[in-house]
C-alpha cells in the first residue's frame, strides 16, 4: 500500500471503538485515513512518502467545537461577571451593532481559528453575521467549519429583515456547495429572538436542502418564563409546533428540561450541544448531560463564543464537562474520560451530520488528526492516556494538527495563518473597541 | 535607590489593592520587593543591576496552592471516575501502602514542583508522608512550601502510631525552623481518620508552636453520616470539642455546611481551602464559597493532589472556581475575576499565616512574582487583564517565575530542577506501579 504520510505514536485513540491502540501508525493518503495498524506492520507494508515518529504522543481525532461564534474572539473579556440578559442587551448587542461588519468578522474569525487549531480543534460549528466571510477565512486556513446561515428578528449590517437573512443565507449555502471543508447549517439565533414565520420557513428549507438547524434553546429559566408569557408555551413546544424538533435540530445549551421534553428530543433524534463553561459563567443553569445521554440523545460539546467563556479551548471544555457532570449527577462515575472525548469528537460530527467524513480515526474518513505530547511533566506518568487527555492535558500540548491530510500546525507553528498579522489586527480592534466601551 | 533587578511590564496587578498598574515596574533587591512604580520613574530613580522589559506581560503575585499532596503526582491518573471512598480504599491507600516510601516522595515532590513552577505557583501547602523529604526537595528547587506534619490513625512507613507521627512531625518542624522557604503546619488527615486523643494533642501543640492545622473537613456527606454514627456529632463539632476551631485552622473542602457551622467558623477566624476540581471529580459536593466569603471567612484555593484533579494547575483551578461559584450561587456576578485571583494568592498566604511575607506585590514582601504573557492569541485582545488571567490564560503562558528574588523559571525553562531526570524518574515509577496495578 502507498501513502503520503505515516504517523507513528505511542497511543492511537480511534474513538469509534473502545480500545486504545499502543504503538500504532496512521497512514494518510490523498487527505484521507488510509489505514490504522501496528507500527511494525506499517513499516513493512506501507510505502510512505514521509514518516513521522512521535514517541510519547497520542493521536486523537481532531476536536469538534460544536457551538461557537468565532468572530466574537475580538470581544474576549469585554464584559464579564454579568448575567446573560444584561451581558447581551447592555454590552454585546450594542458592541455588535457598532462593530460587527465584514472586516471585524474576517479578523475575528481568523483569530479564533488560530486559537482553535493551536488547541487541537479541526472543525467548528459557527453562528454569526457574515458567515460567508468566516467560511472564506476558514477555507483559506485549511480549517473545517459549519458556517451558520444566521437569522434573527432585528436588522444588522448583514440583513435587514427575515427575508433578507434567509436570502443571504441561501446564497452562502450555494457559495459553499460541494466545498470539501466548509459545510453550512441554518442558524436561527434563538426562540426568543426569531418569530414563528421565519422559524417555519427555516424548517421547510432545512428539509428541502437537508441541512441542520443550529439554534440556542432553553439557555436560561428567563427564556422559558418569557416564552410562557409571550406565547403561552415553553420554547421547545414552539419549536415542535413549527416543525423544528427532528433529527436536523442542533439545540444548544438546554439547561432547563423536563422529563417529557427529554423524551420528545430522544424520540425525535435531535442533537444537543453542551456548553458547560458558558452555562456556568452566565449562571444559566446546568445541562443534564447524563440524563440526556441515558435517554439515547447525541450530546456534542461546544465552547460558545470567546465573549462568554473566554477561550475556545476544547481540552479545558472536555475537562469541565467531565468534572461538572459528576457534580451535577452527584456521581463520580458520571461522564468518564472516554465519554468526554467522544462528546468532543464523534458526537460533534454526528450533530453536524458529517460523521461519515470526520470525528474518529476510521479508515476512509478525512485525515483530521491531532498529535498531543503526553511527555510533559503535567501529564506524567501515563497510566491511562484517556485520563491524561481529559483531566490533565492542556491545549499547549497539542503539537501537530492535520485537516484533510494537510498539516495546519507543525511543532506548534501555524502553517496556514500569519500569526503576527492576526495579532496585530487584534491589537487594532482593541484600540477601536476599547475607546468606545470605556 | 539600588536594586538587583527591575522588571517592567504592561500590567502589574498587586492584589492587595484594587487597581491594575499600567506600564509599571517592580524593583527587586536582596530577594524582596523594594518598590513598585511607573516604568518611567523607575528608569530614572533606580540603579538596577539588571533590567527586564516584558511588553504584553502581566506581573502577578506567585500563586499559592493551599492544598495538595505533592508526591501523589506519581499516581496521576492511576484511578479515575470513581467516588471518594472507593478511590481511597481500593486504589490510593493500597498503592500508598506499597509505594509511599522516601524515594517515591522525593521523586513525586520534584515532579509536582516542576509542574507547579511551570504553572506560576510559588508556594504550596502539602500533606503527605515524609514531609522532610518534600521540604528538602522544595528548598533545593527554591520553592516555597508549607510541609504538613501528617498524622493519621493507621501505621505507615513514616510512623507506626499517633505518638510516632507527632514525634516525627515535631522533628521535621525543628529541622526547618528559621528556613526562609520551608514552613510547617500540623496536618492531621481528617476527622474520620484521626482519633480524639491525637487531635487534642495537636490542638495543644499548635497553640504552643503557633502553627496552622491543615485538615480535610466535611469533604463528603458520607463523612458527616459516619461521624454522626460513630461519635453522635458532626465532624466540626468534634473539632470544636478538641479545641481545633480557631484562627489556626485550615479546613479543606467543606462541601457540607449548615448555617450555624458557617457562623462558628466565621466567629473563630478559621480558614477554608476550596478545591473545586477535586470536589467535582469525586462528586463530593459544592463548597458554598460565596456564602463563606460573605460571612467574612478567608477562603483560599487548592488543587488537591494530582491523583484527584489530575493536575496542579492553579490557572485552571481559578477559572473553575470563578465559573463554578456562579453556577452554585446561580449568580453570574458571583466570584468575579479579581476575587478569584485574590483567592489564589493573598488568601492562601493568609491561610498559611505568611501574608506578612508573600501573597501580594507589596514592597517589603518576598519577591515571589510571576510574569505571564498575555500576547498569545488565546488572550488577545486585552480589554481587562484580570478577565484574561482568570477566564482565558493557560499555565503555558507563564514565562518567568521568581521566588525570593531567585528566577526559578526563565523563558519557560526550569533553572533549579533537572527536568529530563525528573521525567525519567516518573517513567521508572510508571513501570513499577503500572505493573502492580494492572
Amino acid at each position: 500500500m502507498q501513502a503520503d504520510l505515516l504517523i507513528h505514536a505511542d497511543w492511537v485513540i480511534p474513538v469509534d471503538r473502545p480500545d486504545i491502540l499502543e504503538h500504532h501508525a496512521i497512514a494518510i493518503d490523498d487527505g484521507r485515513i488510509a489505514a490504522v495498524l501496528p507500527s511494525g506492520e506499517a513499516r513493512e507494508q506501507i510505502d510512505a512518502g514521509e514518516q513521522l515518529a512521535l514517541p510519547g504522543h497520542a493521536l486523537i481525532p481532531g476536536l469538534i467545537n460544536a457551538h461557537t461564534h468565532s468572530p466574537m474572539a475580538l470581544f474576549r473579556g469585554l464584559a464579564d461577571d454579568l448575567p446573560l440578559m444584561t451581558w447581551l442587551h447592555d454590552h454585546i448587542w450594542p458592541a455588535e451593532a457598532r462593530w460587527a461588519h465584514e472586516e471585524f468578522v474576517g479578523d475575528g474569525s481568523r483569530l479564533a481559528i488560530a486559537e482553535m487549531i493551536r488547541g487541537g480543534t479541526t472543525c467548528f460549528n459557527d453562528m454569526y453575521f457574515f458567515p460567508d466571510v468566516t467560511g472564506r477565512v476558514a477555507a483559506r486556513a485549511g480549517m473545517r467549519a459549519a458556517v451558520g446561515l444566521i437569522a434573527i428578528d432585528f436588522p444588522s449590517t448583514w440583513a435587514a429583515d427575515a427575508d433578507g437573512y434567509l436570502e443571504r443565507g441561501i446564497a452562502v449555502h450555494d457559495q459553499f456547495r460541494g466545498d470539501p471543508l466548509i459545510h453550512t447549517a441554518f442558524a436561527p439565533h434563538a426562540p426568543y429572538s426569531v418569530s414563528d414565520a421565519p422559524l417555519q420557513r427555516i424548517a421547510t428549507l432545512a428539509h428541502e436542502l437537508d441541512l441542520p438547524v443550529h439554534i440556542h434553546v432553553h439557555e436560561t429559566q428567563a427564556e422559558i418564563s418569557g416564552s410562557l408569557e409571550q406565547h403561552g408555551v415553553r420554547p421547545i413546544e414552539r419549536l415542535r409546533d413549527v416543525g423544528l424538533i427532528d433529527p436536523s435540530l442542533i439545540a444548544v445549551h438546554m439547561t432547563q428540561l423536563e422529563d417529557d421534553e427529554i423524551r420528545l428530543l430522544a424520540d425525535s433524534g435531535g442533537q444537543i450541544v453542551h456548553c458547560p463553561q458558558s452555562n456556568l459563567k452566565l449562571a444559566s443553569g446546568h445541562c443534564p448531560v447524563v440524563r440526556l445521554m441515558d435517554a439515547g440523545i447525541n450530546v456534542a460539546l461546544g465552547t460558545d463564543g470567546a465573549a462568554s467563556n473566554n477561550d475556545l479551548d476544547m481540552f479545558s471544555e472536555m475537562q469541565t464537562a467531565a468534572l461538572l457532570a459528576k457534580g451535577v449527577a452527584a456521581d463520580a462515575c458520571a461522564l468518564p474520560a472516554e465519554a468526554a472525548l467522544r462528546m468532543a469528537t464523534l458526537s460533534g460530527a454526528r450533530a453536524l451530520g458529517i460523521d461519515d467524513l470526520t470525528g474518529s480515526l476510521t479508515p476512509g474518513k478525512s485525515a483530521d488528526i491531532v498529535a498531543i505530547d503526553l511527555g510533559q511533566p503535567e501529564t506524567q506518568p501515563v497510566y491511562h492516556p484517556l485520563s491524561q487527555l481529559v483531566y490533565a492535558a492542556g491545549r499547549e500540548q497539542v503539537r501537530h494538527v492535520w485537516i484533510r491530510g494537510r498539516q495546519v500546525l507543525k511543532q506548534r507553528t501555524l502553517t496556514t495563518i500569519d500569526l503576527d498579522d492576526t495579532l496585530a489586527r487584534a491589537r487594532i480592534w482593541r484600540e477601536r473597541i476599547g475607546e468606545q466601551s470605556s
